[in-house]
């Protein structure tokens, strides 16, 4: 084991290098190699499909459920969609090199911000093979080297994906070391990569709440946590429930298992007798199974699809089609349970009511906050930022969905003629 | 101890509902508030001085060295600076509520960027009681609630200071729990304030690099840190050798125990017969020692103020009267020598050289990157920032000084008319 991990301190050693020639090239040279990549993408597509499958009948002897096989599988089509993807990122801003501010203070000297590369980024991520390309190419255009530790079920396709990216970039004249693939599928590299302060500048981790959670535990490089939603969406008394029924319908059934889908519905009780009744054959079409507070049973009556909740389903990320309900008694009470509740990603509110609107946008602390839309419009490409690495949950650096802007920090620039600071 | 733990948990919880009050004041509000505190340290001026004596009476039996307990006293005019402080605070501009973006997309749901507060701050010093009140008002300033952690060795003083500022706040309309202090000195508190996750959003760590490193290393909760700096200045082959004079004088001798202050010199070997003899005497009278590289020492010639530099002296912030020099070949040599010793705290160049500077401000990877001026301004005052919250040697959010922007964080704001997302 310590032969691989010194073959980690290698490769964060070059990636460090790396990102010294990353971060000074031209938005031109990184474009040229982007679009180099996605070439490669389409033209290695019979030799990547073939590595992919061996992961694909690794899986299926593993008995993986076919959602998650079909998640894990290349074909054509999906290469030339994420090539599409990268050319997208070549067409996209460089967050790199914006000086932000820059004045000339009482002292003599001018100070400014400009926009750099954070330097050498880690990314942890599990299953679906196009993160290693999505990744590499966010890293890339934002000036960062990047050292990529995949999941071991994705293994050949990843491995096949990374040499192909690799080779086709350093072709184009990005360094050698720009992209980096762990291939030791050990999980102790992932922890020695944790702690690897200095070595590495941020770790990015896509995936489960357990991979998450690993990650925020034990590392001690910065991280920016990503992924778990517990997301409400709250029809205030004087909601048009035309609208709440639009809304609520699509939050959870548009996809139900990705983060910003609805997992608990807030109704006022002086509309729930009519909106529930109204939405529920919807939603149960859908194959939503409500998990309801008394006073919902009450009203939806008896139904297989009506079950009654338990104290777990407030606060849970479902992640199914399972959806939680509640009728409670005015704005403050789904305040309360809001405040109880909520993981901070995505909360909505359905009402005509302006005051009522206004107070819920200003006091939820969510990353996105929404009035009159349904959460599932959490997503860089939806927000128009062009691209996403993730979707933050914490509070510092990036919140909500992350871009390219928010893959670079940025330094102090001081010029002076001879200035030295007074006693 | 673990009926302490309930108290902090407690107080957390007191925090948590402090902060959704704090975040909703005004600037009108808010700044009342820190009206009052700033009259309150001078009014209470008899009983804070009484509280310190007893914490230098036993900084004084325990033999703490003279500078030490001359940062902990505090008298009249230390208290009146203090209001003043605040006073300065209040006169600033709200960091909360900006709205930074908004654009309707193509979907048609209208998104925007609005600063918020993080919401419960945590904050971990030591010895000097200023940063009590400093803290406190900064983080109520930009609408968080704070909690606070000082060290035993001013814990009269803590109590004292956060009682005063914090009745004088609630007497002028603050939330009842804006500020708490944990009164408590076991260090079981701090190991469980930094795996407080939701219940802290941010926590900040202000003093020594024990005390840092414990916190990096324990915190699941978001950390910035703050603090040491290994700073070096190059003089280069091109620099304005009276320029550089002043400036490597300054950088070591204004004051030699704080995080900007000069450690290593690198001079380029074309002007170091000229420029180290010249320099030297200055620094010898400052009181400075040398730890030099053979060829310094071959310069400089016999002293008692010059000594071998030895490995650990490159990359050692000294803190002290110390400084490293090394004679170097060239700029690249001098990159190496930054690449692999700097702390990505301040680092300066001194040249005519255009395209050397350039190159030199481009590459150098530092929270501060100086061209022709001292390290030592790297400070929030220094910076126009109006306050200091603390120096940031992180990329992460924050990097070199922090204000009250950086104890902010922002929020999505979506706003539809019954925007639901297509497939």
């Amino acid at each position: 084991m310590s032969v691989t991990i010194d073959v980690l301190a290698e490769k964060l050693m070059h990636a460090r290098q790396a990102s010294r020639l990353v971060a000074q090239l031209s938005k031109k040279a990184k474009d040229s190699v982007l679009a180099a990549v996605a070439d490669a993408l389409e033209t290695e597509a019979e030799y990547l499909i073939a590595e992919n499958r061996k992961d694909v009948a690794n899986a299926t002897q593993a008995g993986i459920d076919a959602a998650t096989i079909d998640r894990l599988t290349l074909s054509a089509i999906v290469l030339a969609g994420i090539a599409g993807d990268v050319r997208k990122v070549a067409s996209l801003e460089d967050p790199v090199g914006e000086v932000t501010e820059m004045r000339t203070v009482e002292s003599g000297i001018t100070v400014g911000r400009i926009q750099v590369p954070f330097g050498v980024v880690g990314a942890i991520y599990e299953s679906r093979p196009n993160v290693t390309v999505d990744i590499a190419c966010l890293c890339f255009k934002s000036g960062n080297a990047v050292v990529l530790r995949g999941g071991s079920e994705a293994i050949y396709s990843n491995i096949a994906l990374a040499r192909v990216i690799h080779d086709a970039g350093v072709s184009a004249g990005a360094p050698e070391h720009w992209v980096q693939l762990i291939e030791d599928t050990d999980r102790a590299l992932v922890h020695r990569l944790l702690q690897a302060k200095g070595e590495i500048d941020l770790v990015i981790p896509r995936g489960g709440a357990g991979l998450i959670n690993f990650v925020v535990e034990n590392a001690t490089v910065p991280v920016i946590e990503t992924g778990a939603g517990v997301c409400h969406t709250y029809v205030d008394a004087d909601a048009d429930l035309e609208k709440a029924h639009r809304i609520v319908v699509n939050a959870k059934t548009r996809r139900h298992t990705i983060c910003n889908a609805l997992d608990t519905l807030l109704v006022h009780e002086a509309v729930a007798s009519r909106f529930l009744p109204a939405v529920f054959p919807d939603l149960a079409a859908a194959g939503v199974e409500i998990h309801g507070c008394p006073r919902t049973q009450d009203i939806l009556g008896e139904s297989p699809r009506v079950l009654p909740a338990i104290d777990d389903d407030w606060g849970q990320e479902f992640l199914s089609l399972t959806l939680a309900v509640k009728v409670i008694a005015d704005f403050d009470t789904a305040m309360e349970h809001l405040h109880t509740y909520t993981s901070g990603h995505s909360e909505a509110i359905v009402t005509q009511d302006y005051s009522v609107g206004q107070r819920f946008m200003r006091e939820v602390d969510a990353a996105a906050v929404y009035w009159n839309a349904s959460t599932q419009f959490t997503d860089g490409a939806q927000f128009g930022l062009g691209a996403e690495v993730g979707i933050s949950t914490q509070k510092l650096h990036a919140r909500g969905p992350m871009a390219l802007q928010e893959m670079t920090t940025y330094k102090w620039i001081v010029y002076g003629d001879g200035a030295i600071r007074p006693l």
